[in-house]
């Protein structure tokens, strides 16, 4: 509730802790589901889906009130922008260590090498209208969530249980998510050749879903804006 | 919350936007699973299912308190049918842009023909009731949900993700999807001279619907009704 | 809310429409299971699971503040114990018409013939523990939920979506639905010679999860009972 | 709400009762899936998911506010280690029976041999791991959620439904669970002789997620715990 009462050391460890184990259960996940699933990438896309939207809830709900629970250096951007630099900074910092290290706990888990670099190659227009889509909507949302009774944690886990399926890239939507995924060579991985093209697209869709938002502000507000 | 404070556009651009998402998740994850799933129907039904009732829910949590989120030009006509003309045709014209834009914006995203136009037939007497009865259900539980603590997002998100499954056309429900579907060749597409069956079916169903409600009003209130 | 407002046709029709719309799920959402998943019997399952989730969830908030939602004769008999013999009789018959309705409804939507028999014969020791564990335990936690901050919409949804997978009968827990699924050959049918075994097991069950919830009420109270 | 107002019995009772429930529930909806499956072990783990999530989710809310609700000797020795050591000794002996009578009435529903032992062998450095940080995470959300608006039972449920997708040993993060397991030669075994990695693997995640905890509370608050 009261997120002053948390040293900045705290906030930016909540960070590292739930994007590690926001990475760690992407791939975790992803890497369970394509071992059980046997060829049938439905099935691990679903798995994978579940288990995502499961631990995205929890750990919003759970840590946004130390730090706020981004996990994600572009929400960071956008709800940090009127605070001081330096807080940003540690954030970034912290979800980019919690990334890394969310990929190296699900390898030591299921007895995997430990350092990988994924060869999975994402690119194309298609893909990129994608990542700028389910990134918009991911900010747009969070903006938004401030105006409903719903919690954040409720609507950003089922917005990316939804994007998962509708974009044609299965929603990255997070900077740091593209750090993480790159550490594995498993059915989440994306190759380092093609993280550029991913986080310009995010950015891009981030300033989007601002403008969108924008659009909608309440007309009595305009002014204070 | 006050609906007042937002303008007849953004009320519109509302609708624009959630209609525009959702049709590009009922389209986007049909192709997304039919694409996994390889022949799996039924898994492509429960991706398409996901997807669909995740996204509902967060569009209409998010959007409600604009323009009320109804992205269907049915639920508008119930719901605004005291209230002026124009602002029901401004709803019913974004809400028809919106489903042929999200169409489009699906197909961008998975690297295919922008412009398509459905090959699927569905038509016969079953499909007709299927129709019927998941509009009456869909327009039922919207007028219910102010009787209740839930909220209306996820009695509808929840509605849909059940008739998808229950009725025997998986449930459109509405006549903007059905725009925004023939507007695709993919899994949920729906062909252009199965349409008019499909809208009338609806039509009877929100009648249905709007009688079922007022049967079970309560008595104190009928005479004021 | 008060449910003294509704009128006894009214709570009674309200038990009809949603034990229609219950059993319309169950054998509906079966029959398009069945269809899709060619022979994938646990993907049938899942896609009855999530339909009848779904459709309990919105039922039970919908017209709950009418007729309390039971759609059950066994669920009725507890919670109107202490009320009027004739209601309880307008109950029963509704809920029984309804079943029945549900089948034929579902049969209508899909093509089939709308009058059948169940031949799935469901028989033996196992499946009768297994009925009587699942009523048991919805009865109980139908009891237990005046005691908690959740809505007896979500706790029996999710009680009944866990009941068809770790019940060996996949947790029918209703003479009602008996009834509607002698109705039916298709999925989730019953023959009518196994009914007898499955509604004597669900009011042994019942009595049971009664039982339990006495053991547990609190102790200043249990003079009172 | 008032839990002073149950018996010490009455709380052993629903820690017996909530334990069977949970371990019927994760036995018994893996020998429905795994039947149902027929070798897609990918399907087996999600109908085993689905049913641990709801079930989870309804015991917590129904029994919290008589026991606690914590079915898993690890989360009574953290909840209850300043409270009396023989309450804590009634729990654990409740629990234990509790797994065991779970397994016992799963076999007897679909009609197995009631006495069996798992031949399931779960080891290795991975699987420790697993373990390890499954407990860890349960640990840690349950003593984070008293700072949440959401109730403890989402946020376990959600867990779990996690964890058995992210963690390579699909989570038991319970001692009882191990017990239970045990006694069963079906999907959700595990071999006696793996049970002490696993319990040891258990009590080191449960420090660290009490560790966690710790860094984690509100600086003003440091001084006083």
């Amino acid at each position: 509730m009261n997120e002053q009462q948390h040293t900045t050391p705290q906030k930016a460890f909540a960070e590292f802790l739930g994007t590690l184990l926001l990475l760690c259960t992407v791939i975790g996940s992803g890497i369970m589901a394509e071992r059980l699933a046997g060829g049938n990438v439905a099935m691990a896309l679903l798995g994978n889906t579940l288990a995502t939207v499961f631990i995205l809830y929890v750990l919003i709900e759970t840590l946004g009130g130390i730090s706020g629970a981004h996990f994600n250096p572009l929400v960071s951007l956008v709800v940090l922008r009127h605070t001081s630099k330096p807080l940003l900074a540690y954030y970034v910092i912290a979800q980019s260590l919690g990334a890394m290290a969310g990929a190296w706990l699900a390898h030591a888990m299921f007895d995997l090498p430990i350092f990988q670099l994924s060869s999975h190659i994402r690119t194309g227009t298609g893909q990129w209208i994608a990542e700028g889509v389910a990134t918009a909507g991911l900010i747009f949302f969070i903006l938004r969530s401030s105006q409903t009774r719903a919690s954040a944690s409720a609507l950003v886990a089922s917005y990316i249980g939804a994007a998962y399926w509708f974009t044609a890239s299965t929603s990255f939507a997070n900077p740091a998510a593209v750090l993480g995924r790159m550490m594995t060579d498993s059915f989440s991985g994306i190759a380092p050749q093609s993280a550029l093209g991913f986080v310009g697209a995010q950015i891009a869709g981030a300033a989007l879903g601002v403008i969108l938002n924008q659009l909608l502000i309440k007309n009595i507000q305009i002014g204070r804006d």
